[in-house]
């Protein structure tokens, strides 16, 4: 059986992959009235008085919404908020799976930045946290901060923090192997959507002072005046310090190291060659990198990840949003801030012992069971250490 | 302990009623390349090109959305969407234990009824019908009429035709015992709210020419000036023939059926011993009846059902909808329409052996495990016959 009529059958034979469960029994009159009418009564009037008590008597407290509105679904593109349920299940099911959070998708059947962000915003009080997935550049990012401002639950866009979170992590021990520093690397990150902006963003939080973004047309800089968006402006301010005009095969002259999260095939041995010593290269581009690993190694390339399994380094989500969603319902957390995803970066890339780390295990492996849970232990930590965590205000009822 | 103290550390210790279940194991890579990437995308192609197959590959086969705005919420009223959450969650229990099927709770911050709509109707990928829950009148009406046109799942508003059918099942075993039909029986239905509306419309396709609609001003009839609305005119097309204006009071005389869904003690002795020979008397104010059965039984009425568990034949919703549902998303039904509905209250009804049938015992324990099964199967019939069903182009595949 090909993997297709695998994946088709396992989808038909259970319905898709997700149900309810419900966490009380109701066998008798006396269940019910304490799940139903009256006693459920209780509860909601406690609600009523203090909202933050829905954290401590509802589902709330550990329920995250799974929003798309199928507008970049996996390598698929705008499929279509229907079509894009199975990934929304899978999601969810890797959220219980990987860290026993409960999260639920919402498809939303519209192109309309502003009618995703009102459906979100009225349907909050279900949820303590928003996972918005697969939706395009560059509305995710207006969407994503439009809804961190409004709401007072964690609004994190994966396809941009996750991806960013899991690369700096393997970059934290790449680094470590190679004996750089953030502060004196030069980083090209081909690729302007938004995993490249997010990583940008978090590459300049981790300090890195020389770095260039590049898209289908080479550098961005100060005054290109095609495809530019106010996101790729944005991140001006912080990188292309030499304002470089080049292809991306001029810009990685003299790098570092290399982030593509772009397409397949655009990087070859020459430009591997052209970098400084021990080249690092995360060549995202799925399903097939920007460059293999086989002909980045053969060039010099010190350590590679990619997005794929079949290879050393995978760079997966999973190991980044479980822990860090269940790291912030933990504490009743209103956001995922910047210091908590950087706690996230660390906690990721120390899962792996110093005297562990080497070229091909810069990444610890997506089904260690310890990660999750160090991601949400330190990603709770950062959350009461920066101020975002309503945990205390509830222990105290 | 108290059911207060009782029901207040359930919801506590649970941290609420709900939570997700994943129906496939992840437990390596070839599990995370079917249920996620890349596997995942095949359904999604296979639903891009035909979005009825994600009745065949995702969880919208069996899922329920829960939806309210928190206006009407129990007896409590508008305590607001955050607050309503433990009813919701309480509701998609009750889908779950009574019949397998599973339902989720949205809980909506706004009170502008077309806020309500647009938001269902971008959110509909995900759910193979939606439950409308705790709305206020008379919004609930436009709200439901508005989804039933504009969208192709199921739309149902328990709080109107859940109670309607499981009165209508008490009434159809009632109308036996007391040797009456539907075509010559008078009926006050006392109440123009959500529930009231929706019995006086489910009597009408029922066959009775001889109502009246009360609420808090007597008898509703054509020309009234104060409290009408659109339902309320509405429903002036079959009843009150003869247009009276006077109070409850003055209408129930010669009545053979009163049906309350109002307010405590509205009904005394006098008014059922003015009432036809063998009254039936559905009290139905939460959580004190129009009349106590102890006093509507000594002023001489034959069957007396209420809300309440205490007291001999509760008209309790979960009667119905966990069965109306299933088997509506048995043949992936695009509506619950009045076939459906007559066909529940018949199943209901049925329940019980024409020869078990007595005055305290006319509506099926909420308990009794046939239910919702029967149900189930009338409805999904009922589907098929009336049109609804998109049951056959879904297993021709």
């Amino acid at each position: 059986m090909t993997l297709r009529e695998e994946a088709l059958n396992m989808h038909k034979e259970n319905r898709g992959k997700l149900a309810v469960k419900s966490k009380v029994a109701i066998n008798d009159k006396r269940d019910l009235s304490l799940a139903y009418s009256p006693g459920v009564a209780e509860p909601c009037l406690e609600i009523e008085k203090d909202e933050t008590k829905a954290y401590m008597y509802t589902m709330k407290s550990n329920m995250v919404g799974v929003v798309t509105n199928g507008t970049a679904v996996l390598g698929l593109g705008a499929i279509g908020a229907q079509a894009s349920l199975p990934v929304m299940e899978g999601k969810a099911v890797l959220f219980k799976n990987f860290a026993d959070v409960d999260a639920f998708p919402i498809c939303l059947n519209t192109t309309d930045p502003d009618e995703v962000i009102k459906t979100v915003e009225l349907m909050a009080p279900t949820f303590g946290g928003i996972n918005l997935e697969d939706i395009k550049a560059p509305e995710c990012f207006y969407i994503e901060q439009t809804l961190k401002e409004r709401l007072n639950i964690p609004v994190f866009h994966d396809d941009q923090h996750g991806t960013a979170i899991v690369t700096l992590a393997g970059l934290v021990n790449a680094l470590h192997l190679v004996k750089k520093t953030f502060a004196e690397i030069k980083v090209v990150i081909n690729g302007a959507g938004a995993a490249g902006i997010a990583i940008v963003k978090l590459l300049h939080y981790f300090g890195v002072k020389d770095m260039i973004l590049c898209d289908s047309k080479g550098a961005v800089y100060k005054g290109r005046e095609t495809s530019m968006n106010k996101e790729k402006e944005a991140v001006l301010a912080y990188t292309n310090k030499d304002n470089q005009t080049g292809s991306l095969r001029e810009v990685m002259k003299d790098a570092d190291v290399f982030i593509g999260v772009s397409l397949k095939d655009l990087v070859d041995e020459d430009m591997i060659r052209s970098m400084k010593r021990d080249p690092v290269i995360f060549a995202m581009a799925n399903p097939d990198p920007e460059i293999t690993p086989e002909r980045a190694k053969k060039a010099g390339a010190r350590v590679i990840g990619t997005g794929r399994s079949d290879y050393p380094n995978q760079v997966n989500n999973v190991l980044a949003f479980p822990g860090i969603f269940k790291g912030a319902l933990a504490v009743n957390a209103t956001d995922i801030n910047e210091e908590m995803k950087v706690a996230a970066v660390h906690a990721i890339a120390e899962i792996i012992d110093k005297k562990d780390l080497h070229e091909e295990y810069v990444i610890p492996d997506p089904f260690n069971p310890q990660v999750a849970l160090a991601v949400a232990e330190a990603v709770s930590k950062a959350a009461i250490r920066s101020g975002v965590s309503q945990g205390e205000c509830i222990d105290q009822q």
